[in-house]
């Protein structure tokens, strides 16, 4: 059976020339709103020929240095800047964003375990579904901005992943480099089903994300990191006019399992590591403290591999099953 | 008429020599409890002559370096090392900490806006009334861990309070220099009402506090500032034994209300500064972008004054009224 | 597959000659009954030769017309009084009904999209099951009384859509005719996907509907037309004995998507215009202060078309995407 | 002993010439935001010499006509207008206007019930505090706007209070008058304790309020009554240029407590008569049906006097003790 | 000051000859309901010269056999069986009776912690103060129906205090010998602030209460036990007309604060004893599984001192602070 | 296509000699845990050859004597003891369990009308999916504790089911007599669609599941039950070395639909026959009062059949719709 169409719909032209500001529409009937929409702000710059950049952040909401750049460029963007098309969704998960939870409010759809979405299913699948057979088909590049959110905390990098496919590899390994954060990652993922990632490359998109802090804050240094570094994305694709602000990186891999460590005691966590930190294979990266009576010993909780500690949990309060701590491993480029 | 005596029970003697743990236990009925209670963790260790130090974490419930140093002090003291009392309750305001809020989930109450509190009121008054007329009449010293919590972030510092006294302004002084956490800052409280600083200090108790960092987080670096700081102050006020181990500090002050900046408007925020930056007067600190369209200008939020950047606000989205930024001044000791 | 049984079981005989009261019983299992049910009341009336109409109100939880006039009918009816059979119920989504709320509290099920509903599915998809594979079969008219519900209000009209099989269309006209209410509307819907509407349809029923008010309410006016409304229709049908108390109505086509104006802004909304005036193209309907600052220009909303303003949104307040106003055109029948 | 002074500060100067907007900002430390405040917006407009007249909206805050009406006011008024000074707060109890709800959403408070307030008490209350203690001494004329919100519609009318001082009683209803409601009514309030309307008469001033619809909305009717109603006030009280637009009225007295009718049962409520309809006393005005099931007759609910319907309840289903309907015997002026 | 009068109005008349059902009517302005009220049921009988008495359940919501006697009572009674007065309230704390909870969903208010109350105060403060002020006065005995409710289970007693004025005391047991339950308890009241039995006892007079059974429920036993002992009660106090209907009971003592046992841990409850069982002093009563692992020992805990068990917490899960058991110690009466 | 393995990962080794204690991991994404998981704790004994016996316990969350046997079991259980295989499941609706409710506070999901789940679905389909998928082919017996929950409460039994593989079902009912519970029961499951039991018996998997109590708690004596007759059925089926210790018991049969009772009203319940009294068929066994009122007769409810009453609806109040009693009938073995 044909699927559905979408019933998303967008108030811009994704094909007039200039600068457009608007909206994709979403109708959503709910009891404070008989016949609401969700309105997710989209901006659409189209000047002459060249490729198109699709540039997102908000895939989880409570991630705001993609959101901070995005929103920027929208607002000062000029169509003569520009050489091609870029479509600018700052705050992809709209509801999510607005609620400032890393999962939508109205169904708690992580959006980045969706794809391929459905016309006919939650808001959080119909937004998946939109960008799966409208806005990623018109594009050539795909950005996607993360960060840790409110729970998990990165050191700033750029990423790309393994391909089996080793040009379209290359074109993204590119992008990052020209991206310039301090780190860049090379992501073999494990667990890719539902992803917004699986979803472009399948189809043949050059696709580069990032983790540039968390904590559900951002700063002026993770802000400029990821504003500096969107130019310089553009410019190197091609979609801008400009030079490429070349900025030092360091590599890391994160090579096998043994990379993540969760605690299997919930408390008062006290991290003897900090993000950056060197550490041994066994070294204990932090010790979980109950919280119930005083006078206990605290749980000691080990690398899992030698490394840097590249992220960490971020709330004071740790759970039974919460990942402590990513170790990876510098390499050469 | 006579106040009622206190709801709360201790299960430790707060005489008997050497390291005792156990509970403050406030009886609270409730649709999940008839005959429930609140079960305030508490170590008090005794050993021969000397001062009282009271130590207190979590008066917020989202501030964990405090809570950190303390359940650690508790599971690792002997009682050869003091030299008098120690009164140790690293969760003052235990509901909020269970809860991992700044205010109590049973009342929404701001412990430290609530002293002297009252035997018969909510819970979190009843906690205050037990520390005004039980805990802080037994202590000499008294030292309460705060950092920011989950919606601001601070330069770690230790601080206390300008105070008509100044035989125990100084008293206070010594320890904070003794702690010596990277920053120490002197502070005119402008609105004391309700404190537990005000209420120690109206007693005559040295009474000295900290802001250690914030975000509802704790780093492997804070927490070792809290402990490291913990340390010096009780060897220096004579109830620990051992050398103070000494710490370059720096110092600010808070002169006026033209430290606070606070926002007129919500939405995302952009900082162009980041903790412990120098700024100029009407320099802009932060940016709020709105969030419902694109293509609007940010709102640019100015410094009130010259200084240093001391507190911000902590997460991706502000409220109208949020406070945004502290800009403290530097000056010598 | 062969699709499972229903689990509904009903406790009225459908084939009873007389008047029978009794309930829909649905089991589910929750936190606060095991073996617990959803009841929805029933009544079935059988009296000779003659078809069956299948009357229903509370589609959405918030319309009260409906309910009023089925109430009232289900205890008011003689068995001599009817020609063939009713099947009255009055609270179709009974979950949603009892919590005055426009889509189920238990799963948030917007019953009038979940057709054909699965037996296996959620609580309103079983519901829906059941009137696709039970209740609708045994109908040969079909009434479905809809109103604004909280969030809207309409000018008070009985509608039926444009169908391919002409026959159909004439014989469901002829029942709005007859249903005399002040507006009559003729409906090309447009997403009619999930609809009670299309399932009836579909299987050849003829379905008429109502928009009989608005705003959560019942004024006695429009309870007034929906009883004299039912029982002309009932009468016309050939379901009742008794007479058509003919009632003029002035007829309202809505020929496109211009009908509609939706918010891009949120804020306070100040109409321009009420129900029943008319509007040209373009001129404001509506305007929408911002309310986080006293001082700025509000938002102007302008009509998509020339006609009548025959629904508006109902709040105070507004949020971008709602729909603001709908207008129609006026035709003669 | 000595009152505390209000927490809350203004950012506008009430002696400045023209007009100033800014806010009422109440600090409000809270879980997500624990350097956070209230921002109460606020226009003060001085011109020249003349009367202070201090206006208010959503002191309930789901009632809508105020709001409208001092936005717009606020938005629109040149100082040369004014003869004296405007002080317009357009949302008084603001929490619960952002909330949609009739209560503060923070503390349950409702604010006219909550007069004289206190400095140390919720919020609501140091909102009323502020209100009693700074912004009604400077006032001449207090106008505080009502509708009936969510659960109560109203026929809309101006109304001021019997007064024991005949003078104050008299310049209250000249200002009635002038306001030109479509009725007017002399109140004689039974239960006075706690309301603004008290705190204000108290002090001497001249205190007009209205009810002006009703439902939780505005029409473009009941809006243009308050902004009619509104400036003409103004004019008759010499704190605006102009003429007053002389507005026919009619008038209510609510004689004694036979006027109120309450509902000992709940259910889904039928009205059989509306608002302006004479009734007779002991004639039905409404009907409750039970829900849980059919066949059951509805209990009717008598007029408790003969009069003209001037109040009811707004929502389709009522529970016991609600207010069904306000009989008012219209009167000469 | 004198205090205000209660806003709370009877719709019975207390002192009309035969049996009259009603409201007692707390008008409670809230987002739902602008003017609604609470309305709790009430039944007065008046036959002739005796005393009065005051019967009352569900104090604490969640408590039925009260409520099933009174309700059972108060719709059987006929005038000519009773000799003097009965005021029968079968649900004090109606709100809460309503939620089924212990306390009060409005203000989360202990009903029984509650007294004297405030006419001015909150919901639950408003109901005290009018049984404190209206209805205790009017009483010569007073009966206070209680369980266990849903987290504590008693073995069934009817009770009474140990009382300064010996005459008072007498006369309560007297009842408690007639109210005939399986167990009949003297207290002595530790913390007798706020109470509902305080307040009787101070005004002189005759007050008797019980403990039914408990875990939210009732059996046809335990609310057996309430019927008969409720008429026996009445006929031995002299206002109703009959004989006592005789029952054999044990007599228990709670000397001191030993009888109580409360938890440390949190987690999985083992009871070891079950209500009515001999346990010695240190005997273990129960088990404290943690539920975070498998594979740990739980933690033991003793009976403070030697006797029967005759309370115990109810839940399967224990929460730190919690009431595990009552050792109570049985005497000759 | 081939189904996605289960995102589950055990941190046992079911195939290693001896006593391991670990969870069943599954990742969880949400807002307070962006890389959480479910921990759901399991202990695996292994020792020579010998059947694998699958046992778990809170299938649905707020039944505790299967728990209560199952960590007992898991602590005190010695290697040399068992003869084959034991995975232990204390709590196999881990979420559901942690929150003391039936179904799990994360998707409403009722773990027993969930399988055969999905290895993509909501979380209690995944668990369910692991148990299909993982553990039930590894099991030859299995064994699943259940109790009423908060809502219901049962004689205690054992039971199997009538299968149409007599083999099988006589193998089962060896078990149920060697458990030895006072009550054994023969189960015609009517509606066995999503039941676990169904998955295990599907695949041929020797099935005994119990009822042994309710109402939210479990008393010495029926956890007392619930720990021997573990022992004693895995014993019979040759899993653990030792003897049967024989009980008594007693057999019950539901024969038919009329076993089951449900209100049709809502109210307070007073039952007039408990666990394990003989009732005649229409005898009234519970009377329901409205509760709304004072003075109204309340409505009886008969038995549908005689026999004796084997399990109640437990809470006070009833709602419309809930299962009020269960009437088995006797049989010989």
């Amino acid at each position: 059976m044909q699927p559905a169409p979408s019933p998303i719909a967008a108030t811009v032209d994704f094909a007039a020339p200039g600068v457009g500001h608007g909206f994709l529409r979403l109708p959503h009937s709910r009891d404070d709103a008989a016949w609401g929409s969700i309105m997710t702000p989209i901006t659409v710059v189209n000047n002459g020929e060249g490729p198109t950049a699709l540039l997102t952040g908000a895939n989880h909401g409570d991630e705001y240095e993609g959101p901070i750049a995005l929103f920027d460029l929208a607002a000062t963007v000029r169509a003569e800047d520009v050489t091609g098309r870029l479509i600018i969704v700052p705050a992809m998960n709209y509801p999510a964003f607005a609620a400032a939870t890393r999962t939508s409010p109205i169904d708690r759809g992580n959006l980045n375990r969706s794809f391929p979405g459905r016309p006919d299913g939650t808001v959080t699948q119909k937004i998946a579904d939109y960008f799966q057979r409208v806005l990623l088909p018109m594009a050539d590049v795909v950005l996607d901005f993360h960060s840790g959110g409110k729970t998990l905390d990165f050191l700033p990098y750029c990423a790309a992943h393994i391909l089996p496919d080793k040009r379209q590899q290359a074109a993204a390994f590119d992008l990052v480099r020209a991206f310039g954060a301090p780190w860049s990652v090379r992501m073999l993922e494990i667990d890719a089903v539902g992803m917004y990632d699986t979803a472009a490359e399948e189809m043949g998109k050059v696709f580069v994300t990032t983790e540039l802090g968390g904590g559900g804050t951002a700063s002026a240094r993770t802000a400029g990191i990821a504003k500096r570094g969107l130019r310089n994305l553009l410019v190197a694709a091609g979609v801008m006019r400009g030079e490429v602000a070349a900025q030092p990186t360091r590599w890391l891999d994160m090579p096998d399992a043994d990379c993540f460590t969760f605690a299997e005691d919930g408390g008062l966590i006290e991290f003897l590591a900090d993000l950056g930190d060197a550490v041994e294979k066994g070294q204990p990266v932090a010790r979980i403290f109950p919280v119930t009576r005083t006078g206990l010993a605290p749980v000691t909780v080990p690398a899992g591999r030698a490394g840097l500690m590249m992220a960490r949990h971020f709330p004071g309060i740790v759970k039974p099953g919460d990942c402590v701590a990513v170790i990876g491993v510098e390499v050469d480029e």
